[in-house]
């Protein structure tokens, strides 16, 4: 009897790649909010959904993570990664959600944990400027003046620069926001009269509980997404940027709610 | 309306971590042939097979690959990964297959191509010899008295060593081998209550087409498998080493077999 | 006219590895305090140092750094990077001071500037735990009872295992510390008569300046050094462990002092 | 008394980075010969050289290495890297040299190798096709027709992207060659006063031995060398592409000549 919540399944179940939630996180964000052209951000909406308007966001997090007994956080290498999400404004049945086109991850356990959700989720690299408890020309404060950077690069090409310079404590996140995210789980299959007719493709919402949100800081930003020979990122090039943010979360995930199967309509 | 094999869909559909198939391989493996204890090894087995003995392969492969039109070799970043490939001797219904119970990969690429067809990939790192068209006094020749290396690391520890040392062609692949490989496609749903009822849950079997090998070098072999925290491969460690092969080979894949359900047995 | 403090010198002197300095460095450090072998601690000495004791540190470190007018925490991929140090206690002319035997970072541009202050330098993949300004499952508090871990691994194979348990405030930091480190810097000639006879064989004496440290957190340790074909790290194994660390620090390196030409004595 | 031919040097020398020559490397290369400006590549000409015209060349090479004794080829991660190499067109008292603004490796041995050897190394990341012993949609044949790319990248940005087809067999190598070629070796002084007095600045004539060349390939090529924020290789752009190559070639090193100290001018 093979054990496992994802692949491989084996006899004691200690080698798959995710391991059954509930699955803990704690981030530091730096993000930027963003006005994208909203004909091109329509073009990217899933089946069920339907864009709101060209407010997107672009998060670039420094993520650690533990799964209910494992304690990875202990072996770092195992728990660490970085990542960088974009989401849209959408509506799902006339209420406000988040849609993500794009998410780079720099880990296979955060891939697969992500494919499980309804992430689309590419390797890609993120760096991000840290903050440190110490005056240091060598780091920002975590306060006004403050300036972050943030980089993405995908298979060697860097595409995106952020800066944010920091002023002022916020009254709420940056928007949209992780809270409401809608996601589409894909799985095809490989049979050949097939490739057009996936096992899985469902549109499903986030769940998260024990959600905790530090301070956040608020400032100027400037983001630039560079050409790109086949990704289609550059599609949601910011026609302006609306603001910088810096903050931590931490937050659990266990459960999804499905919305639709996308195969049926149902 | 989106567009994409995998996940991202999007507009153009050029963004997809796999494109459509057919995807086109070719490889160099270095091979070790090795007897696994029978009863370690079948506590590996899936629903649906049975071990037929502890002979066993670890494949060490350097490949490139494209899809029907990307040229992605070209751009080898987008083409090129090395990989690992343990299999098992088994049965399905009386006749001879292989089994997987782990791969490692250094690309997101493989690893989504893999899962789709149920290969349990992982993130890992492979390193093989190379030979050359020239003589050296840096790389072994490939024929009589030629010794190659290979080594696979996981998340920063070193999982196997292994070298062979070529001594004469020979008349057969190593067995088991691909041709006749049985996958289990799996992808887990995470509705709290869903933990343990995956979405998909089948077994297949992996189809090629247009397959070429080279001819087959082998010889001696010695491999070890290192003690590892949570990776179950040390169950497999070889109770001895039969032979070692070095060979190259092409195939293309754009088919699966869909074997049976496992959610319903059917 | 070339330009640049160390190779590629070109024309407008901005492509080299390491700019002229100031370099200024923050850094969060996971410290283990051991006693190694005095026998085998003996045996790294260089000319000119006696080994004083057993006492030996290990450091982990998360560096960022910025050149006097680069601001490159801004592009952090050339800013960050991740460091372990092997201290050892030594004398000099009576004097004590502390001796690196070996020291690991993860990017070109400290490597370079590591070589010029006698640092030996190797590329080598270091993770530590990080603690985060929020509660969460996913991380250790920074005060009683928080759990961190750091890892070393060089060419794949995993070289240190260390866990630190935080109790209570220090008085001081660990010991030996950097601030009296003496180094060897070293350049060979490559000229066949001369492989013997380097061009640069020097002790030197660090210099910093505008150091700043954060309270000491500190506690029990554990730590495991792994056996390794050809890395002779083994030999300084523990013989017992002291005491872990967890602090901050930031300081600013532009100096160096020369102590003895070990080509000539003088 | 330690030992190693380079830091860190230790009781049994075995874990220097690198170890004592001589050095044996084979590797496969494709190359591009291109003209660059005369007026910018003149402006990257050291001390004692003089640019004799705009004819360069960029080398990509996958590389394996091994010392004397130490067979590394069979613990591969100690021995392969990959190598981006500009050469440009010089004199030195009349005879025609080449001279290297810019060099990227991928591993550290081959760096501190490199430096020793006055190649201005940095770490940067190349992918090269690879071609293989069996005809495959994935992988050129190494003859006419024949597509290669190769691309450079350095601290997550795209540098270089190249791409030859072979025609024909051509009866030398692109020009200009290793064969010529003329380094600067350069240490730097960290004493505050001494920034601009390195402890080593010389001019030195590379030597090897034991070279072997395979048939070589000649066609057509092209490269873009992409906009950088730093790095000045973009002021070597082609203003024309001659021509690509693809052979492999083998080489020994253990020797260098001493052209003229250029702290002196003697």
């Amino acid at each position: 009897m093979l054990k496992g919540y994802t692949l491989p399944r084996t006899p004691r179940g200690t080698s798959s790649l995710a391991p059954t939630p509930p699955w803990h996180y704690v981030g530091n964000a730096l993000a930027v909010e963003f006005e994208a052209s909203p004909v091109e951000a329509a073009a990217f909406m899933p089946e069920g959904l339907e864009l709101s308007s060209g407010r997107s966001a672009a998060y670039f997090i420094e993520w650690q993570y533990t799964s209910e007994n494992g304690e990875e956080y202990l072996d770092p290498v195992r728990s660490q990664y970085r990542e960088t999400i974009i989401l849209l404004s959408a509506e799902y049945k006339g209420l406000p959600v988040a849609y993500c086109p794009f998410i780079w991850v720099d880990q296979d356990i955060s891939l697969m944990r992500g494919l499980v959700q309804g992430w689309p989720k590419q390797i890609g690299s993120t760096w991000i400027t840290r903050s440190y408890d110490l005056p240091s020309k060598a780091a920002p404060i975590l306060g006004p003046g403050g300036k972050f950077g943030a980089t993405l690069s995908v298979k060697e090409r860097r595409l995106i620069d952020a800066q944010v310079t920091l002023s002022e404590l916020a009254a709420s996140l940056p928007s949209p926001s992780f809270a409401s995210a809608v996601n589409v789980r894909y799985f095809p299959e490989l049979a050949t009269e097939k490739h057009d007719l996936p096992a899985v493709h469902e549109l499903v919402q986030l769940k998260s509980r024990d959600v905790k949100i530090s301070p956040v800081w608020k400032g100027e930003a400037t983001m630039s997404i560079f050409d790109h020979p086949y990704l289609e990122l550059p599609d949601l090039r910011p026609v302006s940027v609306t603001a910088g943010y810096r903050f931590s979360f931490a937050l659990t995930v266990d459960d999804l709610v499905h919305l639709c199967d996308l195969r049926t309509g149902m």
